[in-house]
C-alpha cells in the first residue's frame, strides 16, 4: 500500500525553481520509480543528499553522480556560457561536500559557478589572496562549519550580498552546525543572509532567484 | 575614561551599506555625541533599536523619529522615484515594529518600499487578496513571528526570492522568536533566506545589496 | 529473571482505548510471548514502532504487518461501514510512515479513515485541490515535519478541529521534529491541538475518543 | 504612520471561531480603537492576555473584565442552557488564571463550563473525590504547571478526551512550563492532546470545535 | 602505553560504598585486567553498564552476569536475611533494565530488595493494588521514563522518601529522559530526591547510605 | 469570582510532611486569607519564597519572618532537644538564602540543624577545617550554585548521604543554576541525590522523611 | 541572623590571586561591612559587577570607582613601570564595559594593560591597522559579543596566546553571549582559550598567572 | 573532481603552531595524499582524531601511531631535554584518550609533559597525594568529563594557570560533555581557562604558546 510522490511537473513555471528530490530517508524502490518516470518523459532531474548505499543502488541508471556532493542529475543542461555566475567559497576541506551540492544545484538551475575552497579565517592570508577575484563577483555563497567566522569577515570585505550556508562540520559545542548558524545570523556585518545547516541546494535556489532578477531587468 | 566609537566614515564606499548605530545598551550622551558629530559634518545617519526613553532624550535634536519602528534618521535622502522597490509583508499587527525598521532602513539605503501588513496564513484569504501585487515584486521581505508559516507559504506562491525576518512575537514555545526562525530555515520551499530574529535593518541591507546587483547590470 | 508486562485486559472498558504494544526497545522473545498470549485468547492486538528486524523476526506469526507504518495487528476487526471517519493529511512523502501508523491505529479502534498525502504548503495548489474534500470532514489529523506550516494553514481554511502530529522529518534546525512541534503549538490559528513527535498512534486514540463523543450523543 | 489591524469580520463564518484580540504588546490606543469599532457595530468581542496596566486603561469602556483570567469581553452572549459542557480541571491554585482564560473564552464561544480547581496529583484523594463528576463529562480541559503529572493520571481514569494546557507555573527546571509541556506530550496515556503553554484560549477554541461536531450530528 | 585504573581498595572504608566499575567505553582488556586483579585478591566486584558485546567477551570469567540489568558481579555476598529492605518500583516494562541495575547494586551493598514492576500512572489501579505493600516500605526507589508522572503520584500516597531514577525510555520530546528528569525535580510533592538519568547504581548507593543511617542508630 | 486553595489539613497524617504555602505569584489578599484561617484554628504554618513586597504586606500579622530565607512561620514549634540533626553546608555567601529556607523548613518539620557556610571548593582548606564536624553528621544538605563542585567533593569525603540543592547563583553559562544542577546529577561520587534548583524546602522535606526512618527503627 | 563572608585573607599567598568581591546580588550593608573591614586593615580590595544603584550607595566610601567597568578598588597599587603588559582588544563599543573590568582587574593584580577598542571583523581594516601593535604583545585578552568572529581571526594573525571573553552583547540567536562563546570554543585557530561570558575578571586573573610564569623564569 | 587541502606550509612561522590534520570525516585517500606529501618533503606532521578504521588503513605508512590518543605523527622530533614542561592531569580512566591527544600534541610542539592520571575529586586523597608534584608545575592541563569538579578544586590548590579540557565522558545530563564544560567556565576559582570539549590538541597548542612566552623572556 506504498504511495508515491505526485511529482510537481509545473513547479518551475510557478516558482522559478525545478523540484528536486531529497533522497534522505527514501527507499531505493521509491527513488527508482521517480527516476524512471523522468527518463520516460525525457525530463531533467536533480537528487540531493544521497547516501553512499543509495548511490550504489542507482548505479544501473543513467545518472550523473557526484560522490563528494552526494548528488545525482539526469539530463542536466549545461549552463549558458553567458549565464550569471555565483561564487562558492568554503572555509575548510570538510565543507566541500556541502559546497559541491550547492555547485551542482546551481549549475542545474542554469547558473555558472566558481568554487574557491579552503579560505577559512584561521589563515586570513588565504582569504586575502582570493579577494580580488571575490570582489568581482556579484553574489557569493559562503560555506563554513565550526565557528563560522568566515561569514562576518567576508561581509566586511566585499560589497556583494552573501548567502551563508552553515555546515555540520565541528565537534563539542560546534557539533551539528549550531555555532556556525549562530554566527551567520548573529553577526553585525550587513548583507549576510542564511539558509539551513548543510542546505547547499537551498543556497543555490536562492542564488538562482536573486540572479534571475538581475537578468530580467 | 569613556571611549567612543571611531565612526567608520568610509564604510559605504567599501561595503555598499552606510554604517548605522544600534542604540540598544548605548548611553544617551554617547548617542548625542555621535549625532552631533554627523550634524557638524552634514552627514546622514540611521539609528535603530531606540528605546522610548532614548527617543525622549533625543527630542532636542533635528532627527526624524519613527516611534513604531524605533528608528531615527538624520538628513535621510528620499529614494529616487525610479529606485528599485522591495515589498515588505507582515504576518500580524505585532510584527509591524520590525517591518517599519526594515522600511526606514531600506528607504535610507535608497530603495523604495511597499508595506503589506497582516497577511498571516491563519486567514489565507488575506494573503491571496494581495497575491497579484506580490507576484509583481522582484524581492520580498517577509516579517513573521509565532510559528512563521508565512515564509513557506509565500515561497510556494511567488517567484521572487524572500528574505525572512523572524520576530520575537509569541509566547510559550514560540517565545523569543525561535520557532519562527526554525520555520524560516527548516522549510522546504526554495528561495527563502533568513536574517536574525527582529533584524529588520539586516533584511533591508541585504535587499539593498541584492537590488543593487540588478541595477548595476 | 526476565519479567513480562502484565497485560491490561480491562483497559478498553476503563478508558475507551485498547492497550497497544510499543515495540521499540523490546526483545523479540518478549514480543512473541505477548502475541502468542493474545492468539491463545483470540484477542485482537495492535503493535506499533516495529523495526525492520523485529518485523522479520515475527514473520512466522499470523500478524497483519504494515511495513511503511511499522505496525502489526492481530485479529483487527474492519471498521463498521457507517463508522465515523477521520481525515489524515500529510505534508510530504516522508511523513507517510507516521500517517500510516495513525491510519492503522484508527482503523483498529473502529474509525474509518481517508488518507490525503503530499499537500504541503510549499505547493499550496495541492492543498487547495483537496479543500472541498477536507471541508467536509469533521476531524482532521495533520501530519507534517520540517517547518510544519501545514498546521496553521489548514486551521485557517477548515472548521474541523485539527490534531497535529509533528514528525521527525527534517535536518539542521528542523532535525528531530522540534520546529514542526513548535509550529503546531505556537501558531495562532485556533482549533489546533497537538500530540508528541511521530505519535501517529496517539493522534488516532484522541480521534477515536473525540468521535465517540459525537457517536454517543 | 501607525497601522491598525484589519479586523477579520467573517472569521467565525469561515473557521467556526470568532476572532479574538491578544492584548500582550499592543498599545492602549490600539486596543481602544478596536473596542470602539466593535461597540459601534454592536459586535461582541473577546480580549485575552491583558496586563493589569491595560485593564486599568480600559476602565472607561463598557467591558466585562475578569482580573484573574486577564480577559475582557464585550456583549458576550450567555451560553444556551442546553449548550454542551466542557470540564476545566486545574492542578493548583496558581493555574487558575489560565483556567479562567479558558472558561471565559469557552463561554464566549457558546459552551457551558464546569471548573474543578486544585486536584493536583500530589494529593491524589482530591482528584478521586471529583472522579464521579469528571467521568460524566464528555470533554476535559486539564490545566497544570510544574511537572504536569495531572495529564497522564487523568487520562488513565476517564474515557473523555483531554485537552492539556501546560502553564508557566514552576521554577528551576520547571520554569516557563517546559516540563509540564513535556509531560503533556511525552506520556503514554492515550487521549491527551495539547496546546501551547498558558494557551487557555486555544484550549477553549479546540473544545468548541470538538463539541460542535457532537452537536452537529 | 595504555594506563590502568589505580583501584581504590579503601573506598568502602572511607565513603561506605565499594567502588564499582562503569564499563561503558572501557576496553575488554582493561576490564579483564581489573577483574583478574580482584579474583587474585578474592575481592568482590560490581561492574555496571556492560554492553552485550562486553558481556560476551567476559564469558570465560567466573562472573555472575545479569543481562537485563547489564551488570556483572564477582563474589557478591548475599544480603543478610535481616538486612534493611528497599522497594524498587517501575512505571513500565522498558524501565526494568535500569531497575535491575539498581537491584543488583543494592544487593551487592548489602540491602534486600523488593521489585514491583509496571505500576505506571496511566493505569492507576495497578499502582493502587500495590499500595499496601508500598506503604509498609521505609524507602522507595522509583524508576520511570517518558513523562515520569509516577514520582509525584507516589510521593502523594506514601510517607517514605522516594529516590527517583528517570530513564531514557521515551521518544520525541521525552527522548533521552529529559522530561522524566524534569518531572522528578519539578514536582511539588515533598520527599522526592533524584539521581541522574538511568543511574540505577547511584540510586542504590544513596539507598545504602540512607538505610545504614537507620541501622546505625 | 476568585477561588481559594482548599487547604489540605490532613496532609501531614498522610505523607508525613505538613503542607506549606509557596508564596511566589500569589496575591497578598490570598496569603492573608490563608494565614488568618490558620490563626483562627491555632494551626502552625510555613510560607516560602516570599518577595520583599509580600513580606512588607504581611507585617501586621503575628508571623515569624526570615528575610534572608524569604520564609515566614506561624506557631512553629521548637524542635525537640534530642531531635535528629541535619547539617546544612553552603559553598558561598550567595547560597545562604536557599540554605536558610532549608533550615527554617527543617526546624518547622521537627529537625535540629547545623549551618556551615562558605566552604566552597575554590578554597578547599575551608571545607577541610569543617571535615571533623561534617564527618560526624548522619545526613548533609549541600547548597551550591555556579559550577556546584561542592557536591562531588563532599561525597568523596564523608559517608553520610548528601542532598544536593543547586542554586541559581551564577552568570553566563552558569546562569539560572543549570550547571550546578548538572554537577549534582552528573558526578560519579555515590551517595548524592538532588532536588530542584533553589528548592531548600524540598531538601528539608526529604531530610525529615529520611531521618524519621532512622527514628522509627 | 544575616551571616557574612569569612574573608580569605591568605588567598593571594595560596593561589597567586587576591580575592575579589563579586557584588551582584549582595546587599549594600554586606558590601559596606566588607569594605570597612579592609579600610580598617589598610588592605587593598577589588569589587566587580556593581550595579549603578550599588555604586550610588557606596559614594561615601573612599573607593576608586569605574562606572563603565562597574568596578571599585580600594588602595589599588599602581602596576610597576616594568610590569608585564597584557593587550585587551574589543570587537565593538558595547564590549567596552567587560574590557574595562578586565583592565581594572589586571592593573589591580600588577599587570600593565593596553586597551585597543573597536576592531571587530566587520571592518577588517580596523583590526589590520592595529596589527603591528598586536603582534608585539605576548598575551592578548580579546573581548567580543554577537558572533565572536574576532577570536578566530586574531588567532590566525598573531603568535601570542589569546584569552577570549565572550560578552552578552547581541540579540536574537546571539542573545546572552552563547554564540560568541561557541565561536571562542568551536573555532580551529590554535592558541585560543576561553573564560565565562562577561568574565573580564577571570580573564585578568588568568593573564596574571600566565605572565607571572614568564616573570618567574 | 575531489579537491585536496592546500597545505599551509608557512603556518608555524606565522602563528607559532604547526598545522595539524583533523582526521574525523576525512577519506583514507585524502589522508594518504597528505601524509605522502609530507614524507616526500621530509616534513613532520601530526594527525588527530583518527578512527580505528582510519588507523588500520594507514598501517602501511611510516607513522608513529597512538591508539589510545587516536593520533599519528610523522618525523616528530623529541622535545629538548630542557624544554618547558606542562603537567597533564586527568580525573578518570576514561579521560585518558583526550589526555594522550594533548600529550602527543604537546610533545610534537616541543614541550615535555608529565601525565598524572585518575585524580578525580570523588577520591580527593588521590589528588592530594599528587599535590607536591602539581604545585611545582608552571602550567597544568586538566582533563575531566562528567561534572568536571576537578577544574575548580585544582584551581583552589595551585598557583599555576589551568587549561581545562572538558571531555564527552558521561551520560544522562552529563552526556556529550556539556556539564563538564559548564563547570570549567562557570566556577569562581580564578586562573582557569577552557578549550572545546575533547580538544586535547587545542590545549596543547595554547600551552605551547603560553610556555614559549616564558622561554622568550
Amino acid at each position: 500500500m506504498e504511495r508515491h510522490t505526485i511529482f510537481d511537473w509545473s513547479r518551475k513555471a510557478r516558482t522559478g525553481i525545478p523540484e528536486a528530490v531529497f533522497a534522505e530517508g527514501k527507499s531505493l524502490s521509491h527513488l527508482h520509480d521517480v527516476i524512471r518516470d523522468h527518463i520516460d518523459r525525457n525530463a531533467s532531474l536533480l537528487i540531493t543528499r544521497l547516501t553512499p548505499t543509495q548511490i550504489d543502488g542507482l548505479r544501473d541508471l543513467p545518472l550523473s553522480v557526484d560522490d563528494l556532493g552526494r548528488t545525482a542529475t539526469l539530463e542536466a543542461p549545461e549552463p549558458d556560457h553567458d549565464a550569471p555566475v555565483v561564487a562558492i567559497v568554503t572555509a575548510g576541506t570538510s565543507d566541500l561536500s556541502v559546497a559541491r551540492e550547492a555547485e551542482v544545484a546551481a549549475n542545474f538551475m542554469g547558473l555558472r559557478t566558481e568554487l574557491i575552497a579552503d579560505v577559512g579565517v584561521a589563515g586570513l592570508w588565504r582569504l586575502e589572496a582570493h579577494l580580488p577575484a571575490l570582489t568581482a563577483h556579484r553574489l557569493i555563497i559562503a560555506v563554513a562549519g565550526m565557528e563560522g567566522a568566515l561569514f562576518s569577515v567576508l561581509a566586511g570585505l566585499v560589497t556583494a550580498p552573501i548567502i551563508a550556508v552553515p555546515t555540520s562540520v565541528g565537534y563539542g559545542v560546534a557539533k551539528d552546525g549550531s555555532v556556525a548558524l549562530g554566527s551567520a545570523l548573529g553577526g553585525c556585518a550587513p548583507g549576510v543572509v542564511c539558509v539551513n545547516i548543510d542546505n547547499g541546494f537551498g543556497a543555490a535556489a536562492a542564488a538562482a532567484k536573486i540572479l534571475n532578477i538581475a537578468q530580467a531587468l
